[in-house]
């Protein structure tokens, strides 16, 4: 479905014309500013993490660490609503044209949305969104037959994921968080960069006939990807390989470039699916392929009850909402500068580098929506390791750095596939760093050893990482995203900061060859001399 | 060696009580807070490139497209000077106990040094800085003879280094940055984190009779790492291995815990190699395995090169220094809070880790040397992802976004194992971004095409990724490390930091078990009882 979207008023109010914005400025100025944790704790205790505590699909969410008070929520909840967040996000949700810049709709959702239920809820566009369903389950049937073929095909050991961006960083991060359901006898690998040590290293390891290639771009005229799946054609043809449509697959919307490849097995998708968004749609393909049909409809599942949650929790009991609020208010208020991410999971260890991309490619924005500079803070750096590796690198700094860097612990109540003690000993030092950070410790005799606490995180709890619960927690971000977008005013879902790159490098790259440096700047020039 | 070292007396200035300081707040009110790098091009042109930038042993640097001019440079040297980043710098090399707050040498630099060259060119401790450089190149040949024996014996396939921080982010960089040097035959693994889904994942694929396990922690009793060696032994001998000693070896300077442990080969080193600095020591057994003993004296002697740069040019052409000065610049004038780490090579892409604990874990302090808080920024958060990939990922918030954040290029000259045109492609995009950073580009009809310009970057450019230019680049980053600590005025060498969460986390475990949550803090026991 490519109908164009219909059009919306824009009911939105960008934060800093609000009311509220100037009571939380004061507020700040009064209370937030040196507010102190251990003192909340002390003063209000277990109702304190009663208040700022909430289970939300699949996903427990404890912000009771953070430096925030009721009446800071309250302004905070109070904004949300002068910025028009209800009404913005039911107008994704009726698949109105949000993503304005582009002129199209917002609907990755959709592809989360079980068949033959109502479509929409808003106000928009209704039968469109209704004809969009119908091609998605049309679509997710053939993708998980697919998938399915694959998994009992035996001769095909190796499928190899190329693609870059949205089309390598989910699908990459989720089967390496559900590698307990990958059968043995498969391995999925993930080719992004444009460099031969990556494609090159792994060719070495592979024969052309136990091997599947899926070349994942929307316009299959990607750079990189593009230029890997070129070189992989040529290694498996120079290796004999002699069935080209058998070995290499496309998930596309441009079906005639891949036919023009070799390509016959082809799974599209739709411009409403932005490419940190699609993982859920056939670029999930070797998702699909590492856990089966099953397990994809649950992680789909999952979403889709995050999706309902955000789509119908009350402003103070969503959790997306909750979050984006506190991302809001470190942001523009406290003026803190990055978030980091602590999955005490092994298998989560790539979701830090994929929310970069979620939230930084997102949000990482500097004009409104109607193209006005913006006086204020945007996206956070987002940024961080699985614990507890963090705690031998990086932590120290969290600790007793004059800055202070919110924290987001997340745990599993059941591991995967454990040793003997080491889930234990990984949730206890989860729970003793969160602690370490609010409480800190006193050390009056050695400076050096002070903690002065009162250092803020947020937990998260999964009860364990299943499908499931990752389209939970993928999709939690994602409207976390969306309801900091819609404060902040911006559009969430262009991307036109990585177009003067793209350009650029397509008049350096022959310069690289010819040694021409005319017209360039100084350094360039220089630089260009040296790489030659 | 661990004579007790001797003392020095302490030469430095805190940043903030030197003249330069005052100056240099001055000069960024005036000048340096809207300074424009397109206007200093247009100016400068080739006089600016010449002079900032520079040759350093295996690295080339070019600063130019950064927001600094000569008079700032000028001002940041009176800095350093007033600092005494010489006499600091100079008595690291000479074996003093610059780590004051753990009484030990920082000596890390000695690892690298050729033998029976003269030892320290200081004030101190000579003779004690003699007697250490015998002991270190008896051990290096050592190891390096038992890197050579695995490397011969057919019968080993797989080696498991267990280790966590710096027992592990090193070696596994640089493993994986000189991969093109590894036999066939022979596979690397890293185990860090205590995730039964790490190592239980690993076990599934692997045979004891071809497997040799590496037990890397300096004291023997790092839990996670104990905590793995002890699984991974459980699994040896339950799947019927029977020579423990011939397949776990430690590196250690524990040595009567790791013969407890059933281990008879074991390597050691000593007390003033911080972990993070340990690459180069007994703990980089794994890059011996893989890159065999000749390429591993090439790592040490490209770090040997850098560190002669760092000891013996003058300031303004001693690249740590430079590229340190710029970063006070950043972070202490501008208030800059990150920096982002580009490195356009898939063998770097563990880099950026790497660094977070280098630079991390090093400078993220609070207080001075003599204990007093600081009333100034230190480390900022260094993140980043390989490039292209990042360029797909968060680049539209370093074009586009509200904050500046600097990046850190770093390309190669010559490529590794390449394929047609990648490299070519690869270094045109890292060119193209750091100019459209720089220049970005007007938009007046569409402002979210907009690009500000005005972004700075760093330039770093390596020949190729050789184990001389890997040594030389590890180290330059090192220096420049110290540097930054130097002028910040603290201790670069402790980290008491981590303390204070291992010890909650001992307290934490055994209640994970109990459920007793008596005493805890309110949240910290609701999230026991979710965790239970």
């Amino acid at each position: 479905m490519s109908a164009a979207p219909v059009a919306h008023a824009d009911p939105r109010t960008r934060c800093d014309r609000t009311t509220a914005w100037g009571r939380l400025q004061a507020h700040y100025a009064r209370v937030g500013r040196c507010f102190d944790l251990g003192a909340a704790f002390d003063a209000e205790g277990a109702a304190r993490v009663r208040h700022f505590s909430q289970q939300a699909p699949h996903v427990y969410a404890d912000l009771s660490k953070n430096l925030i008070d009721v009446r800071a929520e309250a302004l905070l909840l109070q904004l949300a609503r002068e910025c028009g967040v209800q009404q913005q996000r039911d107008a994704m949700f009726a698949g109105a044209a949000i993503n304005h810049t582009e002129g199209r709709a917002v609907m990755h959702w959709l592809l989360r949305k079980p068949p033959q239920t109502k479509a929409g809820q808003g106000l928009y566009a209704i039968d469109l969104v209704a004809d969009a369903l119908r091609e998605v389950h049309a679509t997710l049937d053939a993708m998980l037959a697919l998938a399915e073929q694959v998994r009992g095909d035996s001769a095909i050991t190796d499928i190899v994921n190329i693609g870059i961006g949205g089309s390598d960083l989910g699908p990459s991060m989720a089967v390496k968080a559900l590698d307990d359901l990958r059968p043995q006898g498969k391995t999925l690998h993930f080719i992004s960069n444009v460099d031969g040590m990556e494609l090159g290293s792994l060719l070495r390891g592979l024969r052309p006939e136990s091997t599947l290639f899926l070349i994942a771009s929307k316009t299959f005229t990607t750079a990189e990807t593009m230029t890997n799946a070129q070189a992989a054609r040529d290694w498996f043809i120079a290796q004999g390989g002699t069935d080209v449509a058998r070995h290499f697959w496309a998930l596309t919307t441009n079906r005639p470039a891949a036919a023009e490849f070799g390509i016959e097995t082809t799974l599209g998708f739709w411009d409403w699916v932005g490419g940190r968004y699609s993982l859920w749609s056939s670029i999930g393909l070797p998702i699909a392929i590492a856990i089966g049909a099953d397990h994809f409809r649950q992680l789909l599942a999952g979403a889709h009850a995050m999706d309902e949650h955000f789509r119908t929790a009350p402003l103070e009991q969503n959790l997306p909402v909750r979050l984006a609020l506190l991302d809001v208010w470190y942001r523009n208020f406290h003026g803190f500068g990055s978030r980091c991410v602590a999955p005490y999971s092994h298998g989560l260890r790539r979701l830090p580098a994929y929310l970069q991309q979620l939230e930084m490619e997102s949000n990482g924005k500097g004009v409104d929506a109607a193209g006005e500079p913006l006086p204020y803070a945007t996206a956070p750096v987002v940024w961080g390791e699985p614990g507890t590796n963090g705690q031998h690198a990086f932590f120290q700094m969290l600790h007793q750095g004059p800055d202070v860097i919110p924290v987001e612990f997340i745990a599993l109540r059941r591991p995967g596939r454990d040793l003997p003690g080491q889930h234990t000993r990984l949730v206890a030092n989860a729970l003793a760093q969160a602690k370490a950070l609010m409480r800190g410790r006193a050390s009056p005799d050695n400076p050096h050893r002070h903690f002065g606490g009162n250092r803020p995180s947020t937990f998260l709890v999964l009860d364990a990482l299943t499908p499931e619960a990752l389209g939970a927690l993928v999709a939690l971000y994602e409207h976390r995203v969306f309801v900091c977008g819609a404060i902040w005013g911006i559009n969430s879902f262009d991307q036109w900061g990585v177009e003067l790159g793209k350009v650029l490098a397509q008049g350096l790259e022959p310069r690289l060859a010819s040694g021409d440096a005319s017209g360039l700047d100084a350094s360039t020039a220089s630089l260009l001399q040296r790489l030659l």
